[in-house]
């Protein structure tokens, strides 16, 4: 079966890729419109999904991730239509030139073909990742959680109708909506269809991929991210920023997970840190010495064990660590770090430049929050996911890291010397 | 021991990261230098290794392959002195703008950190590869061919002279000597220290590869290249390129594998096409169609059959295939094709247009020999790998292809708001 939706997705990239842009954006509207004017049988499947969650006895936090209502759906369809608004990268020339040979040589930006995308739950991921996608000419296979089987269905259906609509395959988007997990490891080994996979969800779903895949996978979203406090940082400005990191949205990848000391200010800056933090509700995990100075106050802490350097906690809990100094923080950043988003605090335009030169992680920050790294805020217009591996793309993708590029030669009868 | 060398490979690889275009540069000088100096040594591994593959039975042609001369010794030298005079990547700012937020944000060019190069033979590669990471600050773990052992263990203790030389990490280049097939395996399971992977060999190898490797990997090398001549092309052009593209060097990934020749010239074309072939001592694998007017003349011609179309030959032997038109030529390439480089010869500007842009492969040509597929022909100076995955590089990948870039955010005391 999966053998059978790889073709057809393939076939279906193959008209995708030579479409305009006015042709993908009509596409769009569409889309939106039609979502629009089935929202009620999206409704109708989606609260199937949430009679069965409250069954599963799922929390409540998690059921309402899973629910739709008449005006989530509405914003949903404005995210297409904001899709729409942004500027297509396929077809633009990267760069060409007459070569020595006489070969006219261009880089053109086309398509990557078609993308897989695994991911949980949230079922405005399955309209945000086929709009994404439908507007790069990518065609695109689904496989979304079975907590929203019957949603995802249901809305593929609707996305389905409006690509014939336009005269479009209705392949270019499928879903996998058979909940059998065994059909992930088998669409991870789709390498003759399949151009790159996608995973949005937890640590697990990356192994999973990493480990099973045969076709190149994008590895991300899983946000350990630091914050050194230099010996010469300004408190106010530094405990404002941590506040931002910590407390703005503790459930998302680019949150602070740990916050790394200079000793030389430990003894002042750490009562005021817990003074702080106790007002924001967060929990201090704090290491032997950084202890000395946190206890005592209102602040919750704890001691922190060694695993827990390691936790992305997405949630208002925070590591608290004293170091020698800025080696000892780098050091700790690349042991414990994913890569992801870090930040340093600091007046010393010196140290500055070496926690940027020196910390390999896709976002490094200086004197700003670690919440800043997002496919909006960096001016991508949107965010396919956020890759913490080094390859094809890093950090932020947006709509450029679902294209790849073709050389493109042309010659006056031209053979090489 | 492979975990020790990958610790040892990442900690190298983040002083590296950090040294200057002078310094690295200073540092292929210095190899290229010692390269030479202690040519009497690698020669005489060289001489244990030929030795060896004599006593093995091994062909003369792959003897050649892998024997080297203080006259191979010195051009190998010189090319690392070519590395020397190319542009460092390392650094560029690939694009930054101030943000509404107030974040200065830019994004820099750096090294990937450790990349993995399996590679079999060859022992000029050793070299190639440790210069080209090098250039690009990255650390390097080599695994060569067993028939080169010797000779690889020499070349990498004295490119670790020449690092020591110059202050930098031994393990900065580092290599596994022990033939154990096991070890390759090993090596592609390391990806908490290794970035990614460059397979340097047959279908064989990248399969391995593709299907262990839990580390990036870069799919290429394996070229089934087309040349459609359509109805409207000019005979003598069009024998003149397909010369070139076979048989100017035949044992190489872009060279023409397989004729796609437009039905309404078959009878008229193909006969000369025979002719031409004969002379170049190129035997001829024809379709059905094909074989009525390939056969009758000096040609040596056999029946294809059907796997054949896959077949990347590496000798003057070509495919030859009668098709309907444009459409069949680019379905037969999607069907058969390695998506390496095809090419289309035509007085045709439509169909020269849609064969561009619908023939999916990493370089597409016009009236030019698929033999230009080359990081020289290029323009990139040097060539790593040639590509046919999509990620992150596609077709010839030069030293830009060793990096990734890193996010950088300058607050002045920044949050998200």
């Amino acid at each position: 079966m999966l053998e059978q939706m790889g073709m057809a997705a393939k076939k279906a990239s193959y008209q995708l890729a030579v479409l305009s842009s006015a042709k993908k954006n009509q596409a769009l509207a569409v889309m939106a419109d039609t979502l629009e004017a089935n929202s009620d049988t999206i409704l109708a499947a989606n609260e199937k999904d949430i009679a069965n969650a409250q069954q599963a006895g799922l929390s409540e936090a998690m059921i309402d991730r899973l629910m739709l209502t008449q005006s989530r759906l509405a914003s949903i369809a404005n995210d297409v239509r904001h899709v729409y608004r942004l500027t297509d990268p396929v077809g633009h020339i990267i760069d060409g030139s007459l070569m020595d040979s006489g070969l006219q040589l261009q880089r053109r930006r086309v398509p990557l073909g078609v993308v897989g995308v695994i991911y949980e739950s949230r079922p405005n991921v399955t309209i945000d990742v086929a709009s994404l996608c439908l507007k790069t000419g990518n065609a695109v296979i689904l496989r979304g959680g079975k907590e929203t089987v019957n949603t995802n269905q249901a809305m593929v259906e609707v996305i389905q109708l409006a690509l014939k609509k336009c005269g479009l395959p209705a392949a270019a988007v499928q879903s996998i909506d058979n909940p059998d997990r065994a059909l992930i490891n088998e669409l991870l080994k789709l390498d003759r269809y399949v151009d790159m996979i996608i995973p949005r969800g937890g640590a697990a779903l990356h192994k999973l991929c990493k480990e099973n895949s045969t076709i190149p996978v994008i590895i991300g979203g899983i946000g350990v991210c630091h914050t050194f406090v230099d010996e010469c940082a300004d408190f106010d400005k530094a405990l404002m920023i941590i506040e931002n990191a910590k407390t703005q949205r503790p459930s998302t990848c680019n949150t602070l997970e740990t916050l790394l000391v200079h000793r030389a200010i430990a003894s002042t800056f750490l009562p005021k840190l817990a003074e702080k933090m106790h007002s924001c509700g967060v929990t201090l995990h704090a290491s032997p010495e950084a202890m000395m100075y946190l206890s005592g106050g209102e602040v919750k802490v704890v001691q922190v064990n060694d695993e827990e350097y390691d936790n992305e906690w997405l949630s208002l809990d925070l590591n608290v660590v004293v170091v020698e100094g800025l080696d000892e923080a780098i050091e700790h950043i690349r042991l414990h770090g994913s890569a992801h988003s870090d930040a340093i605090l600091t007046r010393s335009l010196n140290n500055a430049d070496r926690f940027v030169n020196e910390v390999d992680s896709a976002a490094v920050y200086v004197n700003a929050s670690t919440r800043f790294t997002d496919g909006g805020q960096f001016g991508l217009g949107a965010e396919v996911a956020v890759s913490t591996q080094k390859l094809h793309a890093r950090g932020p993708m947006g709509l450029e890291a679902l294209t790849t590029y073709k050389w493109i030669g042309f010659g006056d009868d031209l053979i090489r010397r």
